[in-house]
């Protein structure tokens, strides 16, 4: 019996994910056995897929931008929910890169014979099925669905219902594409939107599902993170710091402050607070404010920088400034006693994503690494570089804020688990 | 203001958590930046002072054995609290075993240079601080904290009311050892045991506690799966299968199935069922039933194995036999109609723990990996060695059934997670 939208519209939330799991688990031992060429195969059969019904796919997403018209979408996010000529051929073209990465799977990561005679192998496997939770934009559907697929797990995908048409176009095209390989097309399920008790249920739907990954909004990944019994990689949230130490090189100081507030300001890695050490800022600060004030960016400062600020107008930083991820150009502004300090204030506000140290002293790089606590450290560079692409993994599932199993970019690596293979000729344990 | 037991007990779960947890956090920056020599420096001490303090050691461990005596302790959980003047020598011989492992922090895991000159190096380093829940053993309060130390954590410890009073006094001996070394006795708390609360308040203590890993019984383990918003590391419960394929040999067969099940029946790597290809069935199960039923083992059967159990008393097994962890001698039989069968068994009743397959065929070998989806496959050998120590890690802080960060016996390692350490000389984003 296949689960046709009338049969899963009669069925409660709980029912519905179990049912799109059970299915997503059988599907998933296609891929299990597939070989790396076989996987690559899938990916770019979709890949045309995707460029040849390219008319359907903005025929549905007309029909959501429609409704997010009429409906209360803003600006921004009718901008994320639409497709294009372009952006549809750029998703198909985004396939087309993950199918030409390295396989993550059949990894030996570690090896060695025993006294006994017994050979131990610690190689990488998938994790099985995956769901993804996400908002607006439709483009996640298929870059996640690639990833998942390359990676050898099969996906369930719970996005959002603004994107509904989309998803659906995207997910049936993917679909269609997988019935011509040696992948069963159930390993892709698209989980309805219609329903809000599905997030719920796939969150609760612990053995049945592996993992699940949130990507949004903070709210979304709080969400996911309280409710959810099956293990999650909580991603996203960036409040990052830039720490100008006493020994810094203060020419490369400032573009690098400029560059990780301004270049893109909307963006996880972005910078929100400036941290100075109290024995340059007297020189420093007014220059580099003015630089900010120059790019366009609100300060919020403390006792000591709101004294440096001169003509520039700045606010008194509050609590709720240092810890706000603005997403625009608006920056919180510190003088700090140490180092130490400079990590208390980071371990107090930060969300353990990116920390930048501006300094030419080695000892100072060495302590900040050990007390900054997060998924990447920039030394003398921009704390944009944290990102899949920019450190060369070709393609990004999120980056994790977490510390269990994967921190930061996430690839195709971060979506295998491992297994040991044991092989004996007979022996047994005495 | 230090935590004195006084000052604890007046505050809610909550409140006490919270305040050992602040205090571990700051205490566990000289665990990160100290040296590997200081760490193992830290262990010896630690290890000294518990052999030097036997005496202490062993009229604390009256008290609670006397408790437990009076209480209703059986035999089994009296013999898991006992400490003996040997055992004790053996939680100190245990920590120096850890000392001398190799260091797990700041190795590099990965290394590039990007085109624009910036380096990138992921890098271990300590999670912060970890929260362990366990039982009745007090061997555990030593065994992982010395692991968490040398993995550069911090321990909050909540063992079991039953053992307070051992906890007490190694978490006393530990803390003291520490005042002559490098490291801040802090980063040992002892979360009381008096409370019941604040297990679930460690559970709660997400951004204060990194991870908490349970060890104990599946109901333990289950109320932290599904209270902790603090990320965990699933371990324990192991209903671990083994298939003897139609390709088998034989004489391979009936060890390896006799080992599994008999030779420690008690642990998770134990073996709780029997699955046997239906061509080889009514020649070798005879024969398999026999020795198990000589080994002292009572069968449950389905209706292929019962009809060629013979004289052997055998019962037929239930939905509930077949996902039980005996802990004894006990064990299920099936007759499986092929390989996948006997996969889609382990499936459905599996903890994803052990699962063994005998045979000669090197495809159905490769068929059983690919769909077994568990923490170790046993090629020809007992489901027994998967165990830290067999493995060669030289110490386990558990056995992970998750697939998230860790999976099969846990060591050093596993305790760490990474950074990225981005270094340029000034480069920004274009």
């Amino acid at each position: 019996m296949s689960l046709t939208p009338d049969r899963l519209a009669r069925m409660d939330a709980t029912a519905k994910v179990s049912q799109l799991a059970s299915a997503a688990r059988k599907a998933a031992r296609t891929l299990s056995v597939a070989t790396g060429a076989q996987r690559r195969a899938a990916l770019l059969a979709i890949a045309d897929a995707i460029e040849s019904r390219s008319a359907e796919i903005l025929i549905a997403n007309e029909k959501d931008m429609a409704r997010g018209r009429q409906g209360l979408l803003n600006a921004s996010l009718l901008d994320r929910l639409l497709l294009t000529p372009d952006r549809v051929n750029g998703i198909a073209d985004g396939a087309r890169q993950v199918a030409g990465l390295e396989d993550p799977l059949g990894k030996t990561l570690r090896q060695s014979v025993l006294a006994n005679g017994i050979e131990l192998k610690q190689i990488t496997v998938p994790f099985g099925v995956i769901g993804m939770v996400y908002e607006a934009r439709p483009n996640v559907t298929v870059d996640a669905a690639v990833i998942l697929l390359m990676s050898g797990n099969a996906a369930l995908l719970r996005g959002s219902s603004s994107a509904a048409d989309s998803n659906q176009i995207l997910v049936t095209v993917m679909r269609d594409a997988l019935t011509t390989t040696a992948i069963s097309p159930d390993v892709i399920q698209l989980v309805p939107s219609d329903d809000r008790e599905t997030v719920k249920a796939l969150l609760h739907a612990r053995g049945k599902v592996d993992l699940v990954i949130p990507r949004g909004s903070a709210d979304l990944i709080r969400m996911v993170v309280d409710e959810s019994t099956v293990p999650t990689i909580e991603t996203g949230a960036g409040v990052c710091h830039v720490y100008i130490d006493e020994f810094a090189d203060l020419t490369k100081a400032i573009p690098i402050i400029i560059n990780s507030k301004v270049q893109r300001p909307s963006v996880c890695n972005a910078a929100e607070t400036l941290l100075v050490h109290k024995s340059i800022a007297r020189d420093f600060l007014p220059i580099a404010m003015k630089a900010l004030n120059e790019a366009g960016v609100i300060l919020h400062c403390d006792g000591a920088s709101f004294a440096l600020a001169g003509e520039i107008p700045v606010t008194t930083a509050t609590v709720e400034n240092w810890s706000t991820e603005y997403g625009t150009l608006e920056m919180n502004v510190a003088v700090v006693d140490s180092l130490e300090a400079a990590c208390d204030h980071i371990a107090t506000f930060g969300t353990q994503h990116t920390e930048a140290i501006v300094t030419e002293d080695k000892a100072n790089v060495a302590r900040f690494i050990a007390l900054s606590d997060c998924a990447a450290v920039m030394v003398n560079t921009s704390t944009r570089f944290t990102d899949g692409e920019q450190m060369g993994f070709g393609a990004e599932i999120g980056i994790s804020n977490q510390k269990l199993h994967a921190r930061g970019p996430m690839g195709l690596e971060a979506m295998t688990t491992t297994t040991w293979i044991v092989t004996g000729n007979g022996q047994i344990r005495s």
